[in-house]
């Protein structure tokens, strides 16, 4: 009966998209509930995945916004 | 102290609405803070309770967004 | 559906229990799944409830460890 | 490698603002992961920071929605 | 930056196990961290999992302790 | 009303030490609080603070168990 959380930034995976696609959120659901069947033998049926996007200024990462630290990385590579 | 934290997805308990009500919210956090009360004896002021609507596009179930699932689970009935 | 966490302190309801009872743990799970149904119609077998036991040394309430700010309400009343 | 979430009502701190400011938000995380780094001596660039905020229909206290217990505070004091 | 929480109960997966071992741990961290990194471009060094392994007297399902709960649906069976 | 839950690995921060310690929680505690005050104006009375401390087996960094991902870096450097 595994309960899975997944906090990820509300960005696109390409330029023109501004979030996670609905068939991007299926494939984590999918692959994230395969992993648990695979590894622990729980029923895809009894696992509960919930994907929690999050606006960009609400995530932090290294002391600042998540924008403003990686374009630091940015600069510094 | 108790903190309750209820991910419920973002759906109407009726046909007409589309999500739960300012209603039916206060009535689970009366119930859930009653509950605590009942059994731990926590004073009602010191129970917070968090409810975090998901996206059906979000909610994992069965391997498959849950309404798919759920779509699955009829045709199998 | 739901998903219910709660976080207690790991103490007793009485002198002589120093965490909650498996019993008291059943009645807070029957009594919030029952909520859910109640409120929003969601059947009792579809709601997971998880139970996070907290060490009072891990909580911390008023800027404080939690037994610490206990004690200070305590001495101002 | 600390995670941190902050669950907050969604209201601003001055009559103006509905809502936790975007340079609000960037203090909390700067502020945050810099006790982290005090205390524990972690990394700022280790340590992840998610604010979660929250609907004030969706948050209980003295169960009540919080406004509404705010209220009965008010009225009480 | 994904963060991944996963509850599991504490429980082995084979009759001799009494929870998950190191090596299934690491299994799921790495096929999980695998899915962000397949579906969503995610490098696996910015993914954060966490393993939460839940005494089953302390999950509930059904309304009920999730072993309770499991015995009521194999006797229905 | 704040809600802030801190995960951090079950570690300590000196050789001596194998987990965080009382103090250096109480002073985790005493950090966060002051800084929802300091930004958001919230009384240290209304801020709950919960510190989990996960075993190094149950965080994942980098697709594997952070131990050995730490490891990793260090060799690489």
């Amino acid at each position: 009966m595994p309960i899975v959380t997944i906090d990820i930034t509300k960005e696109g995976s390409t330029p023109a998209a501004t979030a996670a696609t609905a068939a991007e959120k299926a494939a984590i659901i999918r692959g994230v509930s395969q992993v648990l069947l695979d590894v622990l033998n729980k029923p895809l049926a009894s696992t509960y995945v919930v994907i929690n996007e999050v606006d960009t200024d609400n995530w932090g990462w290294g002391g600042l916004p998540a924008l403003e630290y990686r374009r630091t990385l940015r600069d510094a590579a």
